[in-house]
């Protein structure tokens, strides 16, 4: 496995094959990141939906199956500032759908609980010393991340444009995602907030390689050794791969998602604010096709996501996933089901032979 | 020349080099088109714009200058059924601009010129027979297919979703353009008119190359060798390039555009309804921003651009781009001014390097 012609990155990490593990919040485990890293990719835990604690948890359990570095993922969104005329807006908008399902619209919520980097999370970094620290949205507040920093930690985070790469780049990143849109799940967009103009995995890579010093990692409709190939032609130094893994038995996928990923189409799936708030790619599904993809009346990430709870939980149990977010890349059609660990090896086998 | 990996392009056209020019109605020239051709590369005249008389025209012009294999493009969508409605309130969303300008809001208007590929067309492939043809928004009517294929050129289209891809090879397509949401101008999409759901070169290219059997053309995000050999990776016989070829000396280029195209990044662009009622890629500007980019009021294909052009006509000579179609990709900063032929071979020169 040395024979990648860019070792930039597998170096910064210490990992075999330059193939990044996308963290996935709340799809990920620890035995999925584990195959990824024992198979020399990068193996990733999130943390942007548990608790400290249970992050402690999963750190252990990946410590205990592998020695290999790990990277740990955290949301850095700024908490939204109340605004109970748009949750309003948001639960009359919903209503319809609670009444379909025989729920009281007025019912109390639970708050949507994405927690951003703080320093109960610090802490846990500072105890359990990720070798890689990663972050969705920017970066968090300079004192925080001078801490992280402190640990040794290598850190990385995620450009949608070029102007987000300059600004990471600035701002210390020992690498950069460049994260194109057809990539799956949350878009890490944070100096801008126009869909409308979020760029491709082709057209952004190149752009981000040619407008920063540091190595950049190609993420985006990357999912087979073509697109690991073509990542490094446009100057990527590695891969940052999400929706191929979902496919594999150690990720968490529930069933109604499992569904829509065996049978959606590339041009099925479609960017959308309607499950937290914050412009994400998933399958389209009921409340997208109704409601979105985007809606201007969906409430400040993570509000959005807490009236759409007691649907998904009034229908999931049925096998519906009309209501819950059915995450997916455009380019889950080229994913091939198999164990983590072996889709490392397959895919590193095949784009070495057909860099050879 | 001749150390492409994959010929079979290369042998379908009778060209050198897999590279095709773009046809950008509107933009591009003969003399663009046979310096494409001379250089190795495919040239292309595009037919939406213009008059068959001025099409026979350019023709001569092309056949004067090189004897190397043209490719001659029509749009092919269905003319619109009147819509009185949708007109009026489409001039009504443009009237306050009318006022600004000094101009009359009810002033007679142009019927906007793109005609779709008929008789009068199919005379001048039978009578100048263009080695290649090729179509955008699907297919023409089979009974014009028919005699299109019976002149002996080759036939090909865009597919902009694997569905689109599938349907044009049934159809007896030689080969398909897979273009990417990244690409600028027109959409090619005539089975879907769902923007959100549009996919990106990286995603689609490698899609459509498995599900049909003819040889597939990259599109969107392709402006230097880098994107040449991705493209190829992904398992493309071929790319199609329009904006890098609108930096060149030989396009037709208004003034206001060159400036955006000079300055704009990767994320200014938007797919946009509001200059033909038809989806297409281009830096933003004062219309699109205000009334788009997508706007539910811009009457359909091309009939929304009767009410625009005198907005242009009034603004483009002081030099703005504030009402004018500014087509681009994303890719525009990967571009490097130079005649056109240097960048064929460039390019090829440099891919050829990479992929030795």
């Amino acid at each position: 496995m040395s024979d990648w012609p860019d070792r930039r990155i597998l170096e910064l990490f210490g990992i075999e094959n330059p193939i990044l593990l996308a963290p996935m919040a709340g799809f990920g485990t620890p035995a999925l990141a584990s195959a990824v890293a024992e198979a020399g990719g990068l193996g990733a835990l999130a943390s942007a939906t548990i608790t400290p604690e249970q992050a402690r948890a999963d750190i252990a359990a990946y410590r205990a199956l592998t020695a290999k570095p790990l990277n740990l993922n955290f949301f850095c969104h700024r908490p939204p500032q109340p605004d109970p005329a748009r949750d309003a807006a948001w639960r009359a908008r919903l209503a319809p759908y609670y009444r379909d399902l025989g729920l009281d619209p007025d019912m109390p919520l639970s708050a949507s609980s994405r927690e951003p980097f703080n320093d109960a999370f610090l802490a846990v970094v500072e105890a359990l010393r990720p070798e890689i620290v990663s972050f969705h949205f920017g970066l968090p507040a300079r004192r925080l991340l001078d801490r992280v920093r402190a640990t040794g930690a290598k850190v990385i985070s995620s450009a949608t444009t070029v102007a987000e790469a300059r600004f990471l780049e600035a701002e210390g990143c020992d690498a950069i995602i460049a994260q194109g849109a057809e990539a799956g799940g949350h878009r890490g967009m944070f100096l801008t907030e126009d869909v409308a103009s979020q760029v491709g995995t082709f057209a952004l890579v190149p752009q981000v390689v040619d407008a920063v010093g540091v190595p950049v990692i190609a993420a985006g409709g990357i999912a087979d050794a073509r697109g690991v190939v073509a990542a490094l032609a446009l100057g990527a130094s590695a891969v940052q791969i999400g929706t191929a893994f979902l496919f594999a038995p150690e990720a968490k996928v529930a069933p109604p998602h499992r569904r829509a990923l065996d049978r959606t189409a590339a041009d099925e799936t479609a960017i959308t604010n309607v499950f937290t708030g914050r412009p994400a790619r998933g399958v389209v599904n009921r409340l997208m096709r109704d409601v979105g993809p985007l809606s201007a009346d969906a409430p400040a990430f993570p509000l959005a996501g807490g009236a759409v709870a007691p649907l998904r939980a009034a229908t999931e149990p049925q096998g519906s996933g009309d209501f819950m977010p059915l995450w997916s890349g455009q380019a889950a059609r080229l994913a091939r089901p198999m164990p983590a660990g072996d889709l490392v090896r397959m895919l590193a086998a095949e784009a070495v032979a057909r860099l050879g």
